[in-house]
């Protein structure tokens, strides 16, 4: 292995604004990326599941990276989305990505057809031998082929361009069972989460990063529970993941994915344009109460106005009553637990 | 609507062979495209999940259909795959294939996300309305958003330019559903069967056909069981059905699909190549072994000639056997069911 | 194996009305078995899925039992349900059945715990190897540990004492594989769908018989479908079978199950009393607002006068309008099937 | 709500030894009773999933809580397992389990049959109208119908009687869920996990304690896990929580639930006797090698010696080599952490 920076800490699964015609809004898309690197998230991920990167064309995959690696411009890694039909299609994809400087890929595991465990070995083998670029395998059985631990380990184990895992499972014991299986044989290999739902417990168990939506709407927050985290202050930090839990849930699960995401980063100001899944009446209209709901729990936490008509009382205060709930849970468990022993 | 002849009869969805750099194999696609046609297949379904639409570029997809719209010549009708990266893209590809003659279009539902309802059913009407080609819904839950009834319905009733299903889900009471639900409200409208192991149940409770797999590898058997359920030669039908159902298990089971019916159409003459998802040496060897089960399971049809070494005896038997006896049990019920009233 | 006669045609799987005080309702009990069998049942199947077993205690179910073998008297065959809450329990209830005069008992496979396929078979094998009596499996995937069909097969061909499985799966294809399987180890043995929306392609693809649901509501219908079915009046059974999906899914789909059943069931005229699984205020709700519903489909088949206020227009028609355009359907195809060849 | 004390700290959900008829083995019982009080378990969770009360007779189970109530007299609270065939009875068995003076029940939610959360709502809410003891919800969905957050909530607020939840899902942002709806509702409403998995991080986001079965074998790490998660000594916890995590996944995966706990508390010195569900001879057979691993895993713990034919070099080594490369990886981040803030 060389010298290579190990991946570490928040990447930004970004959403690609779109322009009125509905092609992709460059300009927005280069403002975006500059908002994200200053609110201080670690480094990018285009092309992965937020950013649709199934609805875009093989053509309009590549900009995306050119614009954004550009904009970039080193100051932090990108992480690209590199799956195109077939292992000879990702493997140019990977050769073009490395091309244009980018740290990493992420491949997705196959999808549509579910492949056995050997499959999803062989697929990932074939595109590891290939490629002039490190990559990250990602693992989310919702949408894809599973990638279990033997296969993981097997990966880890054969391909040295193999470097990281990406797993939005959002299974704890899982990614433990993976750090067990992988860390002894990899040291340099990292293990990224992607559900912001868990972000604080997973790094508590040895996770180096993740690659959470939210961060692409809310990064200081996002960033700022990783900081809490790492630097073991357990209450505040605590208290953030409750805050970002009602927030990863009300973009995730009040409309189709990513809509609730796009939703939200209107309100932080961005020119989001229409997604390319048309919306069916009923969820245009469950946009709207969603966007008025999130920018009350935006609000809440300082980064809009609240919406014409205000919020109702508690919004956003809910997670504060939890946190200090909470607290005095673990706090009465402590007194007891010293005493005890 | 018009006097478009209704979608009938069994289609079948073709494996695309690739040359030996893993490219299209023109002139081997076109001569099977004879090959099927002439063994009396009702029309042809390329661009499906057997034609593994998703392992081409959308180029190569283009291309696919030209060569088989030019070789068919008008012979039977096509239906070709149009699922592209958006409804931009998809509606582009609708356009383009009216323009090749097909008769009609299969979109299967968003797939990788999983969509509501809701989205499934603006995802069919934004193309429905903007398609200058009839299209056919195509329902596989296992590999794609399910398409609910209430959907199918919603869309047979809004859209003139729907007028077909086609479901793998293979259950049977939820294709009784939708053409209970359907059928009273558009009498053209179409219902076709992609599960090959139910093919005479799904046509003795109402289908009009079916996208079947075997009949690309099989289709003189798929095409009589087909003749004989109209028939209602029941003994006859369900005898083939049970045979048709081991060759289906033993293709589409032991190995990653479609690499089963890639293999059988090989012993069927044709230059197939490799296929474009790579295959772990445990998989190969899983193939090979499968490839020679195959030959004594065709050789038993008449097919091909037995594998050197020969085959296990009752080979191709047991299906014979069960035909008898399944006949004994339905005779008897007969006899006594006769008296009983 | 004996002259024991196979098991073959319509088992009911009944209810068990209950008292005021929610104690097993014995006349009313005996009233409905004669009821039964005077509608043309040819079995009955008491302390199934749709007799709640689980939700009687095992003294409770001893009691159902000695009822009904008292009041049948021999007319009929009866099949027990005879799982207790361990093989020696079982084993035991196998005994005191036995010697009741029961035909067989089913013994539903282990639930709560998951199971594999071996501890499935050891389970069976277990009960087999002690059992003075004949013994059904009872395969119902969504509630219990699966039967798979190698196991299936493996303890039909070891053990005499099982003689029949009864899956409730509603797979068809499942069903045919396990006949392929079965049928040429042991011609004695029966095949029993337990899923009245397929019940006519299940016969027509070799099963036995049924024990179904429906059955216990509309004797006659299934009865009736099941003696057209044998006759191979395909259009008259899938009429029928098109009006039997209806009033199945309408109870079981509008309710937790089986309270669609009891509620069909008060409207042929029975005592039920009310279930032992306490119901919400929204639940009573639906009950009522599907005994409505319920009661125009009764009254359509001539079962009950319509309820007060009416029935909505066409109630009870649709089934009919789909049975002749699916009939339409099929003499198109036949007659083009014809001239085709 | 009066002065009871909250639920807290780990429960033993305990296996019931069986003598060499398979009756329950009252003295081995009450043996195993002592050793775990002795060994610091903060409660006993008798006739659970692990106590597999679905096996027993409704009198065993009573006499299970009898014989374990009379030994612990008093020194640990007991969680009483308390589900019996419908409401009727379950109050009943409440009744008699709080004249037996236990701390409260523990009552799974419905299963075989799938309930909607109507339905869960309606069984607990009967219960807890009529129970005169305290009552924990036991939310395991892999077994039994799931009770989700709403219900959870809405029981809690209308329900005193109902005073935890057991969940045994493993998912810790539906804990997390849950603690958000109901802890500000009721301060005094228990957390438990029963999932040994995710111990540490379940205490970590406010879980009161867990229900673990690792507890019944390895009382002394499961309660040191305990307290060193509150004593937020995390490099510690986390190695003992991954050290915990292989022998819960080696107890719960290598064969049928709970026969690998049972091997494991055979190795640790009591007679558990052979389980009521029959093992196949395969199953054996893996029970033996799981036996022959476990005790290596126990040896490398210090509570047994090594089997004859000693151990593969570096068992139970393993899990250190991961909390060394874990605590590396935490150590790195949180050194960047600081230094990026």
């Amino acid at each position: 292995m060389t010298t290579r920076e190990k991946l570490r800490g928040i990447y930004t699964p970004n959403i690609v604004p779109l322009d009125p015609n509905g092609d992709i809004h460059e300009c927005e898309l280069r403002r975006y990326v500059d908002w994200l690197i200053e609110r201080g998230v670690h480094g990018l991920y285009p092309n992965g599941s937020t950013g649709e990167f199934l609805r875009f064309t093989a053509e309009e995959r590549r900009r995306v990276i050119e614009i954004m690696a550009d904009q970039t411009a080193g100051r932090v890694p990108i992480l690209a989305g590199a799956a195109e039909a077939n292992t000879r299609e990702t493997i140019k994809a990977c050769e073009y990505y490395h091309s244009l400087g980018v740290r990493a890929v992420a491949i997705v595991a196959p999808f549509y057809y579910r492949l056995s465990p050997s499959g999803v070995y062989a697929y990932f083998r074939e595109i590891a031998r290939n490629s002039p670029i490190d990559i990250t395998l990602y693992n989310i059985p919702m949408f894809a082929s599973p990638i279990d631990v033997p296969t993981v380990a097997r990966l880890a184990e054969e391909c040295d361009r193999v470097v990281a895992i990406k797993d939005s499972s959002g299974d704890l014991p899982h990614m433990m069972r993976m750090i067990a299986a992988v860390g002894p044989l990899r040291p340099d290999f990292s293990f990224m989460t992607g559900w912001d739902a868990a972000l604080m417990p997973m790094l508590l168990i040895g996770c180096d990063g993740g690659t959470n939506a939210t961060s692409g709407v809310v990064p200081e927050i996002t960033r700022k529970l990783y900081d809490l985290t790492l630097s073991e202050r357990l209450d505040e930090a605590r208290a953030l993941q409750y805050r970002l839990l009602k927030l990863f849930d009300t973009m995730i699960y009040s409309s189709e994915f990513p809509e609730g995401f796009r939703a939200a980063l209107r309100l932080r100001g961005f020119a989001t344009g229409v997604g390319r899944q048309p919306q069916a009446e009923n969820q245009q209209l469950a946009i709207e109460r969603l966007s008025n709901e999130l920018q009350c729990l935006l609000a809440a936490e300082g980064f809009t106005e609240e919406p014409i008509g205000g919020c109702p009382a508690g919004h956003g205060v809910d997670a504060d009553q939890v946190a200090r709930i909470v607290k005095q849970v673990v706090d009465e468990l402590k007194k007891r637990g010293m005493t005890a022993r």
